[in-house]
């Protein structure tokens, strides 16, 4: 039941992969806790640079044998104007004084070549330090590059929203494919399909992209559980990615006011946004998303609205203030517990055979 | 694994509950159908007369010995300006001209007392029918109705879109819970939350409500096969409730265009909109939703708007022209079908059973 071809390619024991969270949460220790206790531990390195990566990639290997992956974000253009720039940092500008922060005109806004520069620098360390398992949100990457992974033997995975996107990662010669159901925390991975109208939950999602591809499918969304693991092999999916689950572990890198914070939170407390980096995302609702929400469709795209509150999360995140934090979550907050990793997968496998022998 | 207390309690053989679907869809051929295949049928008489629910509940029992259900939607108050509906007439004005249809400032808009009024009827002819099982949507009723239901010995059902809203609806008395998740088609059944924030998947949200409520809990939301009977399970729910899998049956009244409708449709095409009723509601995006859709925040509430679009929508309908009609879907379209309902009802037991054995 739990074994299947997706435990077998990526040569792990249990079908689950820790969601592949950026921004500090996936230490070296939970990757490899992760991978350790049987499941796939992955680095969310969207944001960090191939050196950052490089060392991570070392230090992982340090602690564990097992294999592990990492996700970049794929870039995509992106444009901006002054007055969207101006507009924005108007309406950050009090927050940055409350926070006793620097003005928002010294940031230095990203351009779209540095971007694309960088993700071929990731690409390359991925490749230098040999990980087992690369994966990517935002869209899919060029043919070369994913010509160039797979001939260095690295099992790709790609992130889809709906079934069409879903065909695509397999068309562009992907070995596996995560859904990411409505419920999910963080970004939306949608790329084809239009912000609101990917947003399709689990139990619909699952089961029309088993039926339209043949890479084994992965669910994301909501799960955190024994039950939520067997519902997504009932669907049709052959394993599941957890984020929040993992984010509120003992080894997870999220700051404590962000693990309170979600282990206090109710399912319709989690709502999305585009506040904090100009890409729709599902989270906490705080002061930060409250006071931008009328504004939310003015600010700038991703990644310069990110660039411009970046100070601010960082600011908030040092002050022990959850009222400016990005506080990702995805739909199941009332499931999350404070435990090991260790803790965890053993009582997803337990509770996963209960139900097996029960229903 | 297919009979447990929800069975039992509702004298059924399979988990499985017909959604009260209103609007012509719930013959009493596809209620009484349901029933005799071994399911709950239901009715969905939410915008029905009290004599028409008298007359139908009546041709049921000639077709079914079976036990059959009614869904009664909860009024609210409700307020509406002139201004309000007068520039909803304008927007709605052009559709009219085109459909030849009435003028809008024909149509009389219903008071707040008038639907009280009629609930109350509802509910009269319910016990007086001595109908087995009575379902509830957009709130709770009165703790007066709840009683006087219960003392004829009928079955009840709240509806719920949080794990607040279920809390309320075990609270109140009632003997199960449906619990609405985002990929749900028709109307949204939230009544504490709002309806945004309401959205919630079922991956996340059934577990989570088991976890709080000790009736049983029914999941409603894109369910449409026995991948999804199996998965509702395994979270801790004791059966589903199906709508868009029955609407697209033979035996549905649903109108041909819109049956034909949902077997094209993708699941991204699917978008909530208030344009239609005033009220959030899923359904496929067509012409009306797309030119309400700038104007949506403006409309009055439900039941006025309803009331505003009804001759469009019957219009729309007669003409054979799916641009004007309600065209809800829960968000799994692409496993629709024109089957009868006994081969719906068989297929989905073989498969629910060919998954429990292989998983």
């Amino acid at each position: 039941m739990l074994t299947n071809e997706m435990t077998e390619l990526l040569k792990i024991k249990y079908p689950i992969i820790q969601a592949p969270m950026a921004g500090g949460v996936t230490t070296s220790k939970l990757v490899a806790e992760v991978s350790n206790a049987g499941g796939l531990g992955m680095i969310g390195a969207g944001y960090m640079t191939p050196n950052q990566i490089r060392e991570q990639i070392r230090e992982i290997k340090q602690l564990t044998s097992k294999p592990f992956g990492i996700n970049l974000f794929v870039p995509n253009d992106f444009n901006w104007t002054e007055s969207e720039v101006k507009l924005a940092n108007q309406l950050l500008e009090p927050i940055r004084e409350q926070l006793h922060i620097l003005q928002g005109d010294t940031l230095e806004i990203p351009t779209s070549n540095h971007v694309y520069e960088i993700f071929n620098e990731q690409i390359k360390v991925v490749i230098e330090e040999q990980v087992a398992v690369c994966s990517f949100t935002f869209g899919i990457p060029s043919k070369e590059v994913i010509t160039e992974l797979k001939r260095n033997a690295i099992f790709l995975i790609g992130t889809a929203t709906t079934v069409e996107e879903a065909v695509e990662v397999e068309k562009s010669g992907m070995d596996m494919v995560v859904v990411q159901g409505s419920e999910a925390g963080g970004h939306r991975g949608n790329f084809i399909s239009q912000s609101q109208e990917s947003l399709v939950g689990l139990m619909s999602l699952i089961p029309q992209v088993v039926d339209h591809v043949s890479i084994p499918v992965i669910a994301a969304g909501g799960i955190m559980d024994g039950r939520g693991l067997m519902a997504s092999l009932c669907l049709g999916a052959k394993g599941v990615q957890m984020g929040t689950a993992f984010l509120t572990c003992i080894e997870s890198g999220a700051h404590k006011v962000y693990k309170e914070a979600i282990m206090h939170a109710k399912e319709d407390q989690i709502v999305l946004t585009r506040a904090f980096s100009g890409k729709w995302a599902r989270g906490i609702k705080n002061k930060f998303i409250t006071e931008m929400e009328k504004h939310e469709d003015l600010l700038p795209d991703f990644p310069v609205q990110n660039t411009l509150t970046q100070p601010i999360r960082k600011a908030s995140s040092s002050q022990n203030n959850a009222d400016y934090i990005s506080l990702w979550s995805g739909q199941s907050p009332r499931l999350a517990k404070n435990q090991t990793v260790k803790n965890l997968l053993d009582t997803i496998i337990t509770e996963a055979k209960k139900i097996n022998n029960n229903i």
